[in-house]
């Protein structure tokens, strides 16, 4: 208790003033970085090496206390080193920048400190999850908004909860019997679409091997006549197709698969696909990280496939309406709260204000697109427009512009793309991402949801591009 | 875009005095509720029922942005009707009180807003997950602290880790061809403990039927031979057994199973239990929520378990030291950074630290023990002293305490908890929960985890049990 004492952090006793100096010390650091995130003289990245990163600070726990001015550098330190993802030339994922009123909210929620399980221990957090995920519904024009829902850690968990719901809704009896009761269960998804899917039919116990990737056209998208021709096949065989993933906006092509026609095929074979919808505010709408949420069509369902009724946690006989307390719906117990961000976010921007913040990451794509599609050295990925902020293009240095030698020039070009981010890393300046798909090799792909973002940082990309890239 | 800069909000110009004002302005109005949130004067929590609370204040989310000022003022209004978890008075869960240290980092941790997924886009937080998790096995006690692990959103989600991981290590064909491709699995479990277990084996497909669970002895320790009894039937049956959870510290009791002789009738059946281990700090380390780990003994078994490589995420040709991309051990594709709160708690505290904050809550928990034993109105759930910070105890207002007839005392002696748990939450005054367990009627569960209680807090809860109660 000495040590704690001496530290005098807790209780933060009416004026205490060495706790309020301490938090509003480590307030001054971080508005120092926030400030200097936006500045784009300042690096993206100071980068470093793992190894050599362990050894630039003492980064060990050990059995005695710090000093609380050790904390304050070590505050400091994780900063130097961090990514500055606000920053406006960092490109590098679909969940960039840093809202004043999200991090407001984010902080806010971290000194409330407390649980989504139950209506007593978070009732605004509960009414506000309520209340947003009810719009949520309404702008998928579900009817009335009416459906349910839930916030989760992030799209991939989002997804898993959806391929439960729909294998419960089908067959009841595997809440209890497991897999072992039922028929051999079969998913689809495009071929393009995000590895989450595998990985919860992989945790589910249905197994990679029954989720069945469907062809994508040249841009990406699911192509419905394969989907209902794998279908039928799969039916064929006495496997039973439970459900269809369709994906708006693909991780790589930013494609979206065709749902109407995915909708009309699935509702004639009867598999779950518009029943539930995975929508990560933590994306475009620029919340923070993180914020996902599972929107489904049918009210109870979610209650009835993951509800374990623990007494000790959801009391029957409380004073209150029990609809309230959500827990139960979920895989998790303790269950972050994740929606406080989103909703003051909304109500500082209102609809309209997400939706310009949204149009104009679209218009910063296709200003890229316009200015490298018939630049000489840059080749696109696949013809036309972008389909959403993603540009997918290759770089092709002077030295590999003009081989003839195809496979030659494809082995030479699959390095490029990695060279010049590793130098962007090095020296700090800008962060975009590469892959290569199928038998594409390797390509830049261009995502932006940074509303910070402004044409010249996508004149600087280029021309960054091409500093770092003309030799190889 | 009109509306984003009329607010002003984004970029936050160097200099930006408006966004600097706001967000310090929100910095205050945390301040001020953590102050009071020690302050003993102040409630505990601001009840209303839920539709009474939709209607205190405008919550709607519209299309038209609100102004900073609205914004501020539902900050303060969302604080106002939270509960006060740091309050020394609310023990109604495992996890209250609030970390100076853990608040500013979980502060900074939302600034930083970055994804553990990759070493290129979290290297700090990446490299102390890693010195963490490593310092945790040391004290577990695995050689040299060897071993894997991932901090998750929650215990739930750590034990359904567990599941998998164990099943994969038996039939790790599971993974591609699903639960059809295993004989039937089978699970064991206290009946007294957490309902992830079940709701785990929902979700893995393994079905609820398919976890056994163990007898307790009446402190609610699993019973080592009703456990080998249990295995050997199933195996009889023709089951396989492959995973034995057993939990230091039950929800409603504290009980800490037998671990030892768990452990060793689970070598010689060849089960999955000390194999892994979920630890909980945002429990008893009083870390802000949530931080739970999974930490496991065997090196690269969550990789080759949970992996899908999609090269659009972890490219294979970067300029590190790969090991260090994490994500893909991972269920979740984002995942949030849980690890800088308690990494910093540990530096400020050191391991000392959080060891006297925690003896200081099991001293005041067997202070109330002390107490209430041979007091006048109290009966213990069971005998003896408490095992952790849990005590169960039952309150029999003078009413009840003198009824004969056993039927009609334990009919009414079941009301008694909730009516005084809704008075507690009417007064505000404090916060503790109840629950019935087997044939037990309704009985409260204390649990202290807030370092900021003190024996003076321990005698008004008992003093405002009675006083609320006592006309029952």
């Amino acid at each position: 208790v000495a040590y704690i004492l001496q530290n005098n952090l807790l209780p933060a006793l009416n004026g205490d003033a060495k706790t309020m100096n301490f938090l509003q010390e480590v307030v001054d650091i971080m508005l120092a970085y926030i400030v200097e995130s936006f500045d784009r003289s300042t690096k993206v990245i100071d980068f470093h090496y793992p190894n050599e990163l362990l050894q630039r600070n003492n980064w060990e726990l050990s059995d005695e206390p710090e000093t609380l001015d050790d904390i304050l550098i070590s505050c400091r330190a994780t900063l130097k080193y961090a990514i500055k993802t606000a920053h406006p030339r960092y490109f590098n994922q679909l969940s960039t920048g840093l809202d004043m009123v999200g991090l407001a909210a984010d902080w806010l929620t971290s000194t409330a400190n407390t649980n989504m399980f139950t209506y007593e221990v978070a009732p605004v957090f509960v009414l506000l999850e309520y209340v947003t995920l009810k719009k949520m519904r309404e702008i998928i024009g579900w009817q009335d908004g009416r459906g349910d829902g839930i916030f989760s850690p992030g799209g991939a968990i989002s997804n898993m909860y959806a391929m439960l719901l729909a294998r419960y809704k089908m067959f009841p009896e595997v809440k209890e019997k497991g897999m072992s009761s039922v028929p051999r269960l079969v998913a689809f998804t495009s071929e393009h679409s995000h590895f989450s899917i595998k990985k919860g039919a992989a945790a589910l116990g249905i197994g990679t091997e029954s989720v069945i990737c469907i062809k994508a056209d040249e841009r990406g998208k699911m192509i419905p006549s394969d989907l209902e021709r794998r279908i039928i096949e799969a039916k064929q065989k006495g496997y039973v197709p439970f459900f269809v993933s369709a994906t708006a906006g693909t991780t790589v092509y930013g494609a979206f698969d065709p749902l109407m026609a995915i909708a009309d095929i699935c509702k004639k074979h009867d598999i779950w696909m518009a029943n539930s919808m995975t929508w990560n505010p933590h994306k475009m709408m620029a919340v923070p990280l993180q914020c996902s949420a599972l929107l489904v069509r049918e009210e109870g369902l979610m209650q009835s496939c993951n509800q374990m009724q623990a007494c000790y946690l959801f009391q029957q006989d409380k004073q209150y309406d029990l609809s309230y307390d959500t827990g139960d719906k979920a895989l998790q117990c303790g269950r972050h709260v994740d929606i406080f961000k989103l909703w003051l976010m909304w109500r500082a921007k209102g609809t309209i204000g997400f939706e310009a913040q949204i149009d104009k990451c679209l218009e910063l794509s296709e200003y890229l697109y316009n200015k490298i599609k018939d630049r000489e050295g840059y080749e696109m990925v696949f013809d036309g427009k972008p389909q959403h902020t993603n540009v997918c293009f290759w770089y092709l240095p002077p030295g590999v512009r003009y081989l003839e030698d195809k496979v030659e020039k494809m082995k030479r070009l699959h390095k490029v793309a990695p060279v010049i981010k590793a130098r962007m890393m090095e020296y700090g300046t800008t962060m975009v991402s590469y892959q290569p798909q199928g038998d594409k090799v390797n390509f830049f792909r261009m995502v932006i949801s940074n509303p910070a973002a402004t044409f010249e940082d996508i004149d600087f990309l280029i021309e960054e591009i091409e500093r770092l890239g003309q030799d190889l």
